[in-house]
């Protein structure tokens, strides 16, 4: 393999699409540093490892020797949701953007090399860009075109409302590819209108259009929907090694291969192998072990990920959970539900005064080895857990 | 009647529509001066008796007490077309836009009066509005909504594109009364939608809204299309008195009385005496006479519309026309057709080479006054003209 031929192949590792992937080759054959721009939102630094599916093959771009504009889309996020229909979405003030980007590049920097990243803020251009350029940029493009827009189609289709503003945004996002020149611009599948846009206002403005790189969208632990804060599904790279340990334990040995795929920073070759060794009868559990660890060595060290290993032989052996738990799949109404009606629906008790009893009494952990002191916690849907109740009386129960 | 009273039916002489009567009676009742607002586009400064229906109803304004604020729309003037389909709309430059405000002064200050009038330029407050607050103006309106006005719907059914600058300009409109707290706005009725966007603006903003005022689009000279430059039948407020006086008198008699009510400043009562007048046998040329004198009084001076009347009489009698010129509707396939196939099609000579001739020999005359001498000429489609030929072919040609 050449060069390019082998930057291509590890570019296009979890790769769920890329537009188009000739442009991609003639800008690799180049052999020059690209500029490869991904956006955040400013209003979310907290992540978790469906982000970093894309800030991995941001990583690979770094190592392939190209330059990584990491661009925080601070102008919308200081503008907040101009509705006013969504109490959550203040306008971030400049203040709250520095600290919020100060946060995010705490975590990126556990996988991006910060000598290699250009940290960016989209106002520098959109606050010189002025309501007549606003205007401008409005004219580029029609309203039958933003229309197709997959949510845009519904909602319209719906009669669901579309403020007029929803249609600016992929306008601000395109033209931040035009002020940044990207060469390259990644995001998840559910962006690819946005990045489309970036392509078609190069073009307008005589630029080289952006290839675009869509990564798929991770699946949380349930393995079903996609990994989510308030899903409850996720792991937060802050979250501490043993959270983590455990939270990696608990995916099904499906899910296990996905995440291989798409968070291991292990060859294909060596993921392969691990692939044959499953086959030829090793524990799956033991390969989930590696896995977990890999990811606790990239969010914390070495150390942290021996110390979270441990920590958890020591509960199993303690506290085995048994091999063959039920697995329960619970239909809830609502977003969430409380411990004693889950264990009562679940069957692990018969009642929800007994469910507090024993909760009472210290008989009820969760995931083999956290003890439940809280009658009130509150299981959120998307979650998959381990519920044990006295000794013997196990189960896994998934909320959808 | 009540002062209010008086006002409510000066100011609803001419109106097409008010919206609402009942806010616009209350504002009138407080007894204080109102800001009375209307846009102005800086790009054609050369205005015609159409524009002039609502510049008289700002002077009624006036002189009822009230602040006229005569607001040119530069802001958007200066973007020009930014599709850049339009080649005629080039962006305007500031200097460009102040020479054009000059012209538009020199022109209504023939019927305003500059010392009750604010002049106004719009840039002024969205050039500090920004990108940040294009778009949260735009965050305003949903585009269900834009796409009721006709002309998005229809272009919208017919896959027409619409660019999306198209949905900011009524929103630039609306945030215009806002930024003017205007009371009331004027405009004409195809302004209707853009004229409510400011109500609903100034709601949003906690405002009282303005209340709008819809004058109605005046005929051409044709009496049937309305009267636009493009069309060429219109009567230009720069148009010398001998022009103004024989374009007017080319009118027909009904088209007289739609005059009357639109743009003579007598008094309604007097208007319906002159009715009176022709009813009773009174030569409606006579009637006419005194509509062009008054005109060209405004517009020029009383001297000036005696000597265009006294050239008239002169020409008039030397070369009287019969008063039973034969009209002709001539649809023509073009925007105009020149002399020659003209007088063909209308029957006034045999063929386009006799036409050549008798315009050659100065046989040819427009109105019974003026000679012919290019061949070239062409009339547009919507203008209607007097043609004589040679000493007893008359016919009054309509181009539709």
């Amino acid at each position: 393999m050449t060069q390019w031929q082998q930057a291509l192949a590890e570019i296009k590792r979890g790769c769920e699409e890329i537009l188009l992937e000739d442009e991609l080759i003639a800008k690799l054959k180049e052999g020059k540093p690209l500029k490869v721009k991904a956006g955040f939102d400013p209003t979310a630094p907290d992540l978790h490892l469906g982000h970093t599916v894309l800030i991995n093959k941001l990583r690979t771009f770094q190592q392939l020797g190209h330059e990584v504009i990491f661009l925080i889309g601070d102008f919308t996020g200081m503008i907040g949701d101009p509705t006013g229909k969504n109490v959550t979405r203040k306008p971030l003030t400049k203040e709250d953007v520095l600290a919020n980007a100060k946060t995010y590049q705490d975590q990126v920097f556990k996988i991006l090399d910060p000598q290699k990243t250009r940290v960016a803020f989209n106002s520098e251009w959109m606050e010189k860009l002025g309501a007549a350029g606003m205007i401008k940029l409005a004219a580029r493009q029609t309203v039958a075109r933003m229309l197709e827009r997959d949510d845009f189609k519904k909602r319209y289709a719906n009669n669901q409302s579309i403020a007029i503003h929803e249609f600016l945004y992929p306008l601000v996002q395109g033209w931040d590819s035009v002020a940044l020149e990207a060469d390259i611009e990644m995001g998840g599948t559910d962006q690819r209108f946005n990045l489309l846009m970036g392509r078609e206002l190069q073009k307008d403005e005589g630029q080289r259009p952006q290839t675009v790189l869509m990564v798929p969208l991770l699946e949380g632990l349930d393995g079903v929907q996609k990994m989510s804060k308030s899903l409850g599904n996720y792991v937060g790279i802050t979250d501490s090694p043993t959270e983590m340990f455990g939270k990696i334990m608990s995916i099904s040995d499906d899910l296990m291969w996905r995440y291989y795929d798409l968070l291991s920073f292990r060859p294909l070759e060596e993921v392969a192998a691990l692939k044959q060794q499953a086959l030829d009868g090793r524990n799956p559990r033991d390969i989930k072990i590696e896995l977990a660890k890999e990811l606790i060595a990239r969010f914390h060290d070495e150390a942290g990920a021996e110390a979270a290993h441990q920590d958890f032989i020591q509960r199993f052996s303690k506290n085995a959970l048994p091999d063959d738990i039920p697995e329960i799949s619970l239909t809830i109404a609502g977003e969430s539900i409380a411990i004693p009606q889950l264990l009562k629906e679940a069957g692990l008790v018969e009642s929800t005064s007994e469910a507090m009893r024993m909760i009472k009494q210290g008989a009820v952990k969760l995931n083999g080895d956290t003890k439940v002191e809280d009658a009130k916690l509150e299981f959120a849907k998307g979650s998959a857990t381990i519920f044990q109740v006295g000794k013997r009386k196990f189960a896994k129960v998934s909320l959808v």
